[in-house]
């Protein structure tokens, strides 16, 4: 499985990724779901995947521009004349490749599934963020729905959408996310530690924080240690049922 | 979907049940999935049901003798000695029924599937928890898992691991189930309104408290209005992320 969570805030966007796969209980490694492309003060564009490692590699390689001749290689994404348009190309390379591996094609055949979550800016347009289906489509975060979420969404849903808050900092959010995945790291095996994060901030059009986050990490350690004593305490605080 | 919780405490046994049931989004109604057998001084026994609703009220049917002529209607399940045969008389009742069910029977072919918590005490013995799988075979709980959860379980299971505590009072193990479905409640549209609650007593033989709960009902209202506050807060006071 895999936990990813694109998050919208007033001031930027937000990413964070787990980055185990596995092929059975038995059979488990550690690989980067999240990717980045850069061109410093003029866009940034962050791609998470979820699905069949087979499908979401193959995605990653042709927008790097990877089945062509060395001296060709060159980002596609990095040409995009918008984050629209950059959906589309993840959309369609998407469909392109679970055509390749799967007779049945466009129907996204579930065992070459995957999706996507897609954020970033490129100027001349504000920060957008987007979730791909495996049939290529996608929708785009509303203030309705300011967060995407993939893989193994359950275990971490509650806790984002009571606490968000578009004003909400870059610290804040980054706490929210690290709640959100301490909870379903402890409830799910297969999603798993090192976590990636990344923030965006608006109009910046570079990347402000990239960081790996491994199981010493100081703040994960006080965050995950710490919430099941906050939660106690809050549920302490609740009022006990009056028995009649 | 449903989401039924049975819970294991010093003190005794406590239940909740949800009372949607779904064919599609747009057939919904209520069907009551908590079934109590009670011999006052003798034996109590709770089951409560999730997957399809034509096996489960079969499987209930059966354990009430309803197959039989009127003048022999009698619960199966008041006449076992030990909790233990309840757990099998009801596994093998399920197979029985999903194997007239599908042709594929003891495979429990997953469009018939169901699968049961059942709890209680019957003189003699201790209060014992099972869960029962669609393939008639049953698991009991222990102190390491002294608690099992049928239906949507995922939105609704941090809390619970996280606060519970098998010294807890009957007042604040309903908190903690009410906490546990408000959760679910807000996350999956198949988990609905009204709720069924009852705690049973180590040995007393009877069933200390049953009781609907509506959603005008104050002490639920109570519950959904704090916990997003109080879960806020316990948010608040965790330490921000340091940007470096």
């Amino acid at each position: 499985m895999t936990y990813c969570v694109g998050l919208k805030i007033d001031r930027g966007l937000v990413f964070m990724s787990d980055t185990r796969t596995n092929a059975g209980m038995d059979s488990i490694s550690s690989f980067r779901k999240m990717h980045v492309w850069e061109r410093p003060g003029e866009r940034v564009i962050v791609l998470m995947a979820a699905g069949n490692l087979a499908t979401t590699q193959n995605v990653v390689s042709l927008l790097n521009g990877r089945d062509k001749v060395m001296e060709e290689h060159k980002p596609a994404v990095l040409e995009t004349p918008s984050m629209y348009q950059t959906a589309r190309l993840v959309g369609d390379t998407l469909k392109k490749v679970i055509h390749m591996s799967a007779p049945g094609g466009e129907r996204a055949d579930s065992f070459f599934n995957a999706s996507f979550i897609l954020g970033g800016q490129i100027r001349g347009s504000v920060p957008r963020l987007f979730m791909i289906y495996p049939e290529g489509n996608f929708i785009e975060s509303t203030e309705d729905t300011p967060f995407f979420q993939i893989g193994e969404t359950k275990y971490g849903k509650p806790i984002i959408v009571r606490t968000y808050d578009r004003a909400m900092s870059f610290s804040e959010a980054v706490k929210l996310l690290m709640v959100s995945f301490d909870s379903t790291l402890k409830s799910n095996l297969s999603v798993g530690l090192p976590l990636d994060l990344l923030f965006y901030e608006r109009d910046s059009f570079k990347v402000r924080l990239e960081k790996r986050i491994e199981y010493e990490d100081p703040y994960y350690r006080a965050i995950s240690d710490s919430w099941s004593d906050a939660l106690r305490n809050a549920f302490k605080s609740l009022p006990d049922f009056p028995e009649e």
